[in-house]
């Protein structure tokens, strides 16, 4: 079923973005990413060193960004913590950087091995310069070092992701997803005419295919879909990176490194695209709805609020504020399941200097959301949303909004049945 | 036993060498050198922070250089040669020099977690700078970095040993022992007081505990001394870090990183050490000895055959050559146990040429020597250790001798007996 929907993808249209044509040999400079999974182990980088060879045999210069094995981060932040419970951020990143430098060195000798010229960069080599910010830096510019050179004496060029280095020549870390920021921002600065992101899912789906089995992969979504999904729980990527790509106009692939069928491609917003109306399903079972009930009505309340959970690193979903009785208001909201108790105990401290207020944690609940640029110019779409949650007897709990997406928030039970529907209703079963 | 002889070196002596005077809290210099079984794992790393804490702590300021934890590099080399039979050196000096990185982070931490302010550098941080021979790289240059920048500011400076950059900013090695060389090359940057080399040996012996039972550890010796003992076998350190030590006068001293005792402190010859005529014995079982029969008398042909040993890196030892029957030369000679095979075939290749001359591997041999830089001053040494053999009926197969040692090749059951021999006759037993 799968295989039938990826070959029915236009497969011209598909070359067009990659600029590759085998017959005219069209030299295309593509950045390809790797994730952790993907050089697990020896055999899988030589399955990695295989398939950057076949973009080069075509005739494509090709840089290389590769995270950790698998397992490495994770082993080194053990080991940290076993000597010191709060490691210093600034030795913590001289210490995970050392993940991915394994890595470009093993994937370079992997290529040697099959003929193929390569040669690794670290971050700072690659000219990957950030702030002072360890183990979460912001990347500042990108000067790609000698890869220019490199590429232009036929060589793959392997570059480490995730890391970089400040202005004193400190390593850094970028934090998560940072190896497909590493990957996009590069595919930037060198004008890439495409940046793959391999992983192990094999692109973008209307939904997720364990709740709705009539999910289908996306053959193209705009960077804002993404960026959409991703703040719907989507895990495929951080919305860091595609932000970055929207904001450098980088167009790239998502696609598994297990197979070589063709991926999502993600890019700014195309005229074709805006036939489609919604282009996913999204649903988040990770959300607990707080309730702050008979808070004062008056202004600053609800920024108060906002602001001592944003200080706890606390994000807040869904937001819905009503006056209730005695002109006293009632203010609700989503955060991550993960966060809740944390959550509560900062607002039971906001709400003691409210006279009367209260706070409850009122259990916890799905988000289901449609998301599509094509919402913009089509109306009926909020009308045939709630109809069909209506016609499938779904409690709505919570409703929000935006330009291209609507997400509802309902009991855990009825998300499945929920996202089922609306990839009915919307036609993406198709 | 050991303990006693430990503690009847003269402390003051001692102290004077470490300029550390706890009462007047003088402020020395120390670079410590910590090897891989040092650093092995956590709990080590840990013993090995609680260590530099003590220097600390008594006013000194610390650099710290560290190897790779043991394991780590023979792991990293054998994922490469599964990727790559012939792996890239510059891509293996990529991927080894993960190993330090690790270390120095983990250490810094470790410092941390005991309160000890401390910063991690890598061999290019450092300034650590060498010539282009990947993974036997020469030092051309030290700058130090900002070392004294961090010492200034009250912190323990971890540097990642056998590790540098060369100009094109290219990861480099050093070789074996290389972190020995980066320890003394960076206190004689630092101008240090003296250079620790903490190692799983508590100090270089009179000769092999293990061979001779009275074999007593030596409080002081040499550099050249020292020098005669690494070619003669002895593992404690490599002949480079040693004559890198002479060259810039670094005092430096063997030590072990499981106790606390004084080990040997090595430097230019004292006046007081001419009392002592020799310093050590030293037995290497690790020889061949190949014969070459029926050579022509000419000029250039033992040149001949030396320059093709070396063409093929064998290291040749203990050369004698004398006249044979009817004009034709003998040449004997030893090389490494582990090249004989290979000596072998390249001499056939060379004799094939030479009419009439043959080749024969004549046996494993020992190599006792006695060494000792009192030799110059004092008669009588080579009597008294002809003596000793012949007293022992042990029958002499090659002699060479040098300004400060004597060696004989010996066979194999005959080294232990010789050795403890010659180590009463000398009294070293005392």
């Amino acid at each position: 079923m799968l295989d039938l929907f990826c070959s029915a993808i236009k497969l011209d249209e598909y070359a067009r973005f990659y600029k590759i044509n085998r017959l005219k040999k069209y030299m295309a400079l593509i950045v390809q990413k790797y994730g952790g999974t993907s050089v697990g182990d020896t055999d899988r980088i030589m399955n990695v060193a295989r398939r950057i060879k076949t973009f080069v045999d075509d005739g494509n210069k090709v840089v290389v960004v590769v995270s950790a094995r698998s397992g490495v981060t994770n082993a080194l932040i053990e080991r940290a913590k076993s000597l010191n419970k709060e490691p210093d951020e600034r030795e913590m990143d001289m210490l995970l950087a050392v993940g991915e430098q394994e890595t470009i060195a093993l994937t370079a000798m992997a290529l040697h091995s099959l003929g193929v010229k390569a040669e690794s960069r670290t971050g700072a080599q690659a000219g990957i310069h950030t702030d002072f910010a360890h183990t979460r830096a912001r990347i500042v510019e990108i000067t790609g070092g000698d890869i220019q050179k490199l590429l232009n004496e036929g060589k793959v060029v392997i570059v480490a992701g995730f890391q970089g280095v400040d202005d004193d020549g400190n390593v850094t870390t970028l934090g998560r997803g940072g190896s497909d920021l590493s990957a996009i921002a590069l595919a930037a600065t060198l004008n890439a005419d495409i940046c793959q992101i391999y992983t192990d899912v094999d692109g973008i789906y209307t939904a997720d295919p364990r709740i709705v089995k009539k999910a289908k992969k996306i053959p193209e979504m705009s960077y804002e879909e993404l960026l959409e999904m991703a703040s719907l729980g989507s895990k495929v990527m951080q919305a860091r990176s595609v932000e970055f790509a929207q904001k450098y106009n980088v167009v790239f692939e998502v696609r598994s490194s297990f197979n070589n069928e063709p991926g999502t491609i993600v890019k700014s917003e195309a005229p074709s695209l805006e036939d489609v109306v919604i282009s996913g399903v999204a649903v988040d079972r990770n959300q607990t709805k707080v309730t702050l009930s008979d808070l004062p009505d008056k202004p600053g309340t609800a920024a108060e609020i906002f602001r001592k959970l944003g200080e706890g690193g606390i994000v807040v979903d869904m937001i819905v504020q009503n006056i209730g009785r005695g002109g006293k208001a009632n203010l609700t909201f989503t955060v991550s399941k993960d966060d809740a108790s944390k959550a509560e105990r900062i607002l039971r401290g906001v709400c003691s200097g409210l006279k009367g207020a209260n706070v409850s944690l009122t259990g916890d609940i799905a988000k289901v959301s449609v998301i599509g640029t094509g919402m913009r110019s089509h109306s009926g779409v909020a009308a045939k949303f709630f109809k069909t949650l209506a016609d499938n007897n779904i409690n709505i709990q919570v409703i929000t909004t935006s330009e291209i997406k609507i997400s509802v928030g309902i009991s855990l039970e009825d998300a499945e049945l929920a996202a089922s529907a609306l990839h009915s209703a919307f036609d993406l079963d198709k």
